[in-house]
Parts: structure tokens; sequence; C-alpha cells
């Protein structure tokens, strides 16, 4: 054997690769074995395998595929990556998918919250078996594309309230508003402050619900100037707590609607030379890295967002079989975690 | 027209779909207009469009798929998806993906830093056009089996010195642990202490050697127990740092090998009652969220994880395409970020 006999790009690159039948023809085994070692399978024996990666090594292999068979991935689009939270719904879709033999697709939208039209061209040009929209919407047009070409979505954290004929998975963000807040009027809290997510998405406006029934509950009434709609980044957080710093009467416990914007009621405290949680106390929301590892650890509502995506890829995969859901709604419960940001109001502690 | 007749799973999915042809000959338009409105293109009329999108509802699209083509999909493989290390490598890798109409697919190896057997299988199943192997080194058989198959692969950040035929994209880590502790030497430090990475990780040993380096260069000779090798993780950091601080003569100054250690610095320092940096100046390395919006915020050395992605993306879609690298081994460079977690020792600023 020449090594212009070996090298793909010398040799084999210019003949058409061989087929399953070709290779076991020349190996003189069957086309079973030639599938095995093409997979990567292990029941082969050592010998055999040499010869056909040999003849694919020389050759080249050509996959027959079915036409008009969906890509076998799981396409999820997210309308940005940063921070961790795009790292917890890949984990969660990926153990579905890969049980059903998907491979995980991750897109983005450039922070639109609306795929625009190169995403749609792009989703019908990749065909996935399916879809899952992260923190965003679809225009009916978009949806309706994407139905006409059988690939079924599933909303995960939907911005918006979703058709009811669409499937989605959220998280009880009311009732973790309402948990983070009664934590802290249960410490003895009664100017507790609410740092909002921006108002187009649905997640914002339930938890800042919850707070309102929480205090409404507590018989607490929500004066005004304690709540501001701000938004999920750090910087939100900064530029609202500054501003509930200078009240005439600050807050002595702030609830922010992320852990983004607890983050930034941490730096703008101690900005003002505050202590956290002697001098205020803060709860975030989603338990994200790394909110268990802040000084002070953060006491914050869990998301179970890996679950939820876990959720999400199930009902995908099952749209995609053409199974009927059980559930076209799904809501995983929040869980309220007590870290060392939360204390007792001064007043109260001296 | 009937409802059984616009419902596609009361009809058409009973029946074989159309194909671009077909299609084109129903509508009585050409297929080059049936391909615009299928790719969701926008130059189309409306009511042809509609026609066309018509019949698919009805009837289900068929799409011609060439025998033996790749996946148009490039496969990101990390040891581990946690934390925001991989968000930004995705960020990058789309980047040049999109480009080339490649979608991203990610999968992980639950922590393990060689591919399974499983990995494999799944790899020549979905054929990705080519992989990026995240932190992680391929087997020589698996590296084999790739390339008998003709799928590229491009280490990334690579865990081992990857045989001088692979190609590979990692960061001046060496030049990045030097600029670190030689920062700290500069601002008076002499009793610098570094939080070393896991030693199998050829990052974290170039990392170490800077250090060694710059110390030498500084004439502040290096104290062995201040040479801590720990890992990458938050809790590797508090551990780490818990034992220096119980030194007879604990550092001034510690170097940690990355972000998430840099964290369990501030953890185990705020235990202690130590404030950074009036007590203990702290340098991370990587430059990934929150670093930025820590209090204080970390002073870092920034790798261009992103960019790193691309490069890494661009050389994959090369290879792919039977273009030669200029270059096989790529590294880009590192770079300090001061904020305000350095300061001059006490001793210098009383």
């Amino acid at each position: 054997m020449t090594s212009a006999d070996t090298s793909p790009s010398a040799d084999g690159a210019r003949h058409e690769p061989l087929t399953t039948a070709q290779l076991a023809e020349r190996a003189g085994v069957s086309m079973a074995t030639v599938s095995k070692v093409v997979n990567g399978r292990a029941e082969v024996a050592a010998e055999t395998r040499e010869i056909v990666e040999e003849l694919i090594r020389r050759h080249g292999y050509r996959r027959q595929k079915k036409a008009g068979e969906p890509a076998p991935m799981l396409e999820v689009v997210f309308h940005e990556l940063a921070g961790p939270y795009p790292v917890e719904i890949v984990k969660g879709a990926q153990q579905i998918a890969g049980e059903h033999g998907l491979a995980v697709a991750v897109t983005q939208l450039q922070g639109r919250h609306t795929p625009g039209l190169g995403w749609v061209e792009g989703v019908l040009a990749r065909r996935p078996t399916a879809v899952i929209t992260v923190f965003s919407a679809l225009t009916d047009a978009q949806a309706s594309q994407l139905r006409s070409r059988r690939i079924p979505f599933v909303h995960l954290d939907p911005t918006e309230e979703p058709p009811p004929e669409c499937p989605s998975v959220g998280a009880s963000n009311w009732s973790g508003g309402m948990s983070a807040t009664r934590h802290l009027l249960q410490l003895g809290h009664r100017r507790v402050a609410v740092v909002a997510g921006p108002p187009y998405a649905l997640a914002s406006r339930a938890r800042l619900d919850g707070y309102r029934a929480a205090m409404d509950i507590g018989g607490a009434p929500v004066d005004e100037t304690l709540v501001r709609v701000a938004g999920f980044r750090v910087e939100d957080g900064i530029a609202a707590t500054r501003e509930l710093l200078r009240l005439p009467e600050p807050p002595t416990a702030v609830f922010a609607c992320n852990d983004g914007a607890a983050l930034g009621v941490y730096r703008a405290a101690a900005e003002a030379g505050l202590r956290v949680p002697r001098d205020l106390s803060v709860v975030g929301f989603d338990d994200l890295f790394p909110s268990n590892w802040l000084t002070p650890p953060l006491t914050t509502v869990r998301q179970p967002l890996a679950a939820m995506a876990a959720s999400a890829a199930a009902m995908a995969v099952a749209l995609a079989r053409g199974d009927d859901l059980d559930q076209k709604r799904v809501e995983l419960s929040t869980e309220l975690v007590v870290r060392d940001s939360t204390a007792p109001p001064r007043g109260a502690a001296d």
C-alpha cells in the first residue's frame, strides 16, 4: 500500500464514497456488521472492524438517508445567549433529547423576543424534529409556517400568553413572588420594595402581582414609590436601588425579581455604605449561579429551569411522534431558598 | 372545502407528502417559487404564498435530500454544562456557524474529559459537518473514527497537548498568569499565593508556570506553602483559601486561576473577617459573568472565549470544505482587567 492509498485527501476524496452495501461486499462481511462498525458499536471483532475502517479511510462512506426525514435534533431558540440561564435550559433539554437520539441545537435571536425572518428561514432549512422557544414568542405567521411543515414547537418561559393551542411550560411565578415577599414580612419588614422585571414579560407581571398579593394579605399597604419597574439586568437592579435608597424613607428590604437584578441591589447597597442583610435584606428569583456563592449567599426563589426544559423537551418529542399531550400548559413550582441575605429589620434586631 | 380537507391530522398525514415539483404543478407556479415559499423567503406575492402554504398544510411537504450529505450542524461538545463558560463558547461558535448556514449542536460528557463510547456513537449517527471539543481530549481511536468518516474536529481550550496534526485553539495562559502575578507584585505584595486549577489541564499548568515566572523575575522567591493545587470550582477556592489564611504568615494577595475559584477566595476572606482588597487582594482568570458585578468588582485576566470559539468554528468549517489551515495551533491573547479587588498591601497603605 502506498502512502497515497491511505490518505483520504490525496486519493479517496476524489472518488464517490462507498455505501454500506459496497463496503460489505469489499470487506466480505454482512451489511449488519458494516452498520455496527459505522455506528461505533462494540460487538464487532477487532480485525473485522479494522478492515472496514481501513476501507472507509481509503474510500469514504456514504450514509443512505431517507428523503424527507426531519433532522434528528431538537432546536432550542434563545432570545439571547448571556449569563447562566441558557446553560440550565440546554442541560435539561439535553437530558430528554439524548434519550431519544436527538442532538440539541442552540440558536439565538440576538436579543429580539420575536424571531425574525432569518430565523424561520434557518429552521425551515434545518428541519429540526421539534423547536423549543425560550423566553420569546412566535408571530402567527411563523407559527403557521412551522405547523405547515409539521415542525412541532413548545414555548418555554413564554414572554406572552401563548394561544390556547400552543403548548407551553412555565414556573409558578406568582406564587414565587408571594413567598419571597411573605418571607420578608414575616421577618418584620414593612417597607418592602420590589425591583420588577421588564413589563413585556408575563413572568415579570406575575412576580410583581405575587408581591402585591402578599403585601395585601400581610396588611402592609403598598407604597407605590417602592415599586420599581426595571428589568432583569444587573444594571437595572443598580439603577432602581440607587433611586430607592435616595427616598426620604428608604426600604428596609428589596425583592428583586431575578438574581441578576439582586446582584445590582448588592452593589448599590455597598455603594451607599449599607451592609446586607444588617441594613438591607435582599431576596432574588431564579437561584442561578453564583447566587449560592455570593457574600452573603442570596436568599432567592428557586425556578427549576432544567426541569422545565426537560418537560418542554418531552412535550416536543411527544408532538413530533404524533402523540397527544395530556396537558398543554405545564407550570412547575418554585421554592423559596432561605440563605443569608435576609434578616429582621435593624429596629427589630437592635 | 370541508374542514377535514384543511386538517393535516385528519387527512394529509395519511398520504405521502408532496415534493417541490408536485407542489409547483398543483399550485400552477414555478419550482423556484415553491422553493422560496418553503424556505420562508419574502419575495413571493402574498396570494401565491397562501396557495402553496395551504397545499403544504393539507398534504405535507417532502424535502429532497441528497444521500450521504453531512447534517448542516457544527457540534460543540463540552465536558460539562455548568456556569457561564459554555454560553460564551456557544455564542462565538454560532456567530461563524450562522454565516455558513450551520446550526450549533451542543452535547456534553457529564464531566468526563474523554468522550465515552456513547458520544462517538451519537456523533457517527448525527454526522455533523464538524466537531469542536471543548476542554476535553479524544482518544486515538475516537480521532481515527471521526477521521475515517471525514468529520473534521478542532480542540478548543484542550486539556492535553493535542497531537501535532490536530488543530486547536487556546489562550495565552502562561502570559495571563504572568500578568496577574506581576500586577500584584507591582502593587507591593510579596507574599502572593496562587490557587491553581486541576493539574490534568494544560491551562492550569501554564497559568501556574506564569505565576512562578513572574515571581522569579520580580525577585520574590516562591514560598511553596503559598502554592495550592486546587481546582476550578468555587468550593476549591474556598478550601484552598481557608488553608492559606490559617498559615502562620498568611498571604496578602491571591491569584486564583479562574473566576470561580476567585469567588471562593472572596467567601473564605469574608468568613475570616477580612475585606477585599483592604486585607487581601484577589485576581481571577476568565472575566466571566458576574466578575464585573461582584462587590468589589474582580480584577481578572480576560480570556476571549467567544473569539476563541469563533476561531475554532472557522477552522472547523474550513476543514469541512477541504481547505488547508494556515495555522493548526491558534493561541489568542489574554488581557489583565484591573478593577477594585486589588490594592497595595496594608502595611504599604497605612
